[in-house]
């Protein structure tokens, strides 16, 4: 049974994902498919990585992951399928597979040549459905098309960490369901660096020296019903998915509103972490240890 | 074969829905997995509640209904399993299953007890999909947890009714996708309330003396055509699920609006019904016979 | 196995998609539903038509399609269920399948005569589901309701040509999530009645004298990296499902905005075709040749 997840631009009220859910169904009755999200941003392509980064290793190995953002082939933006982590990616090469490529080396990258004669301004449809049965069905990216050593790498993705190594320069690079603010700054990375130093976290004009790992951490009540006291506090927290996160507790960005809109975080300001330098003389800043 | 449904506040943008459904696949390769909803308003248990009762009893018996609506573990906030109707429940234990149980006792409740040494943001991924994956291949709510026999009441669910019997007061409990304003008086009490006395709604500074059984009742015509001359008409009616709305005829919230924002009536105003008492000396009021 | 998809107006919010669902794996544990979309604007039969027309055939033959938009019953508004094009649908009859059937005739109309004694709010759930799993079971048409040959025709999906066949005059019938412009020209009709001729479209204050059949045949550029200067342009191309589209280039309503707010063009609005009259003694205006 062919697992075949689908992460679009494309919205849920237009006809592009029914169309594109029957053109699968009719070549494999019996796959299954499932949404990873249709509500990408358009076009962008960080959000995309960010999402796939996070939802594709649930799913069993051997899945096939469709992407359909930003996909209208041109010189500039080739398609490629390939095999990362024992799963399938079926995508245009603009960069949002280096974001899980920068940890795990694709085994196989082909540049889709099936389609050379195929205009199309539904790619996915036309060229990505095709592909993927194809896969599904046992066929080897080696028919599929020519392979290829290289991709597209994105590199607003990566943070920077200055010569010293007391300061990590991240950006937001994704804003949530809840308004959390999500920086791409790894607790991998935070580690590697900080070393166990004490720290502070600079977004705008707010500082945070601890990071909390679940939410309601920052509840710290014997009694019982004083649990929204809480609520509308900020907090840095490494999220769930492994990256430093600015939150705002309980939040909802439909009512409240969320950290994105309470403390005027937006899509790639800057979030940086600031660590105790190791020769230490004067330090007057407010410092903390990692918990 | 497992029929799995997901109702949460994730929202249908983020990772987090695609990451769940790809946990389930993992673990049972069958499953059907059906989203009930994933734009509960964040936090919200009474919309939750709504939504899970007036759903919940369409799929077969043996489902399991996993629950992520203020779902993260706390003293305060137990994770709990339970057999209500049937149906399987994982969800927290914060009250949003008191407006199911008020009607039908669970069979049996478990605090859920093997996650003990989790510590996680994200307890729908990690704890209540191996619950649910547990109890699809036959495993017992016993082994799950420790069976209680409480669990968290939502009062703002439950309408009041005066000493004398003369009238509900209700609430808004839920504002739906056409900005149909449905209150928590439910069609079984107002006739048990009510014993066909003649009857006034009070919503706001809007009355109604009349409620339908079906939207399009309230167009009286003869003529074909008419139809439209009735579209933005306010009616109260019994709506599919048994409880009293208060809707606009044919009404849309993006273009004309709805109930919700013509009728100026929000999430949790009252909503009141006045019955005539049975002793009338003298009535002023407009009263009407229930229909 | 069956297929059944949905498209309705309930939005993802409410539990109405969810007690769909439930209903027909209730009865057909094997049935794939899928959802073609619950986004329609409330009531909205034109959106509707032109969601199904360019949804329905990708799926397999024999698929079902429930559609949900305007079904509540009245005299005016009869429930059907046809075969066209070896697809069964299930709807109200109050215009939506003209669209499709246009092109196609139906091989065989009933209307719905099953529910007679269901007094229903919410038809889909009570009346077309029933009707679904009957047909996917097998059952036949003829079970299900008296035979018809007319079906309601909605007007407005028609664009009109004058007599001199040197002007097409449509209208706005759709907007998509990028915010492009849909219109009810054809590319079929362009070309029966435009025989080659130069032409110029008329949108509003905005004039094309060029249709693309890709978006980014827009980009002209020698050197990669050019590609973002073309962001915001505006342009006219023949859409994947063959209408004539007004788009803006990479354009997202959620930051730039896309045609339908840049150019300020609405649903219904009126965009024509000029073509060049056969004998031309004065020509002033633009025109150009079809690419």
């Amino acid at each position: 049974m062919a697992f075949i997840t689908l992460t679009t631009d494309f919205g849920t009220k237009d006809h592009f994902v029914g169309a594109v859910k029957g053109a699968i169904y009719s070549e494999l009755k019996d796959a299954k498919i499932i949404d990873i999200t249709h509500q990408i941003s358009p076009f962008n392509i960080t959000e995309t990585a960010y999402i796939l980064k996070n939802s594709y290793k649930s799913f069993p190995e051997g899945s096939i992951h469709i992407v359909g953002v930003d996909s209208e082939l041109s010189n500039e933006n080739k398609h490629i399928a390939l095999l990362l982590d024992n799963h399938y990616f079926i995508c245009p090469d603009n960069g949002l597979i280096s974001m899980i490529a920068s940890e795990i080396n694709p085994t196989k990258i082909v540049e889709i040549t099936i389609h050379n004669r195929v205009e199309s301004s539904f790619p996915v449809l036309d060229v990505f459905v095709q592909v993927a049965c194809f896969i599904a069905k046992g066929g080897s990216l080696s028919v599929i098309g020519k392979e290829i050593k290289e991709f597209q790498k994105l590199i607003e993705i990566q943070p920077k960490v200055n010569q010293t190594q007391t300061k990590i320069i991240g950006n937001v690079i994704y804003i949530d369901n809840y308004g959390n603010v999500i920086s791409n700054i790894s607790k991998k990375q935070f580690q590697k660096i900080g070393k166990g130093r004490s720290f502070k976290i600079v977004a705008h004009r707010h500082f945070f020296t601890k990071i909390y790992s679940k939410y309601n951490e920052i509840v710290n009540c014997q009694n019982i019903g004083e649990q929204n006291l809480y609520d509308g506090e900020k907090l840095a927290i490494f999220n769930s998915a492994g990256f430093l996160e600015i939150a705002i507790y309980r939040s909802s960005l439909g009512t409240v509103g969320g950290a994105s809109s309470l403390l005027g975080l937006k899509y790639r300001d800057v979030i940086s972490v600031e660590f105790k330098s190791l020769e230490t003389k004067k330090e007057t800043d407010v410092f903390s240890a990692i918990p």
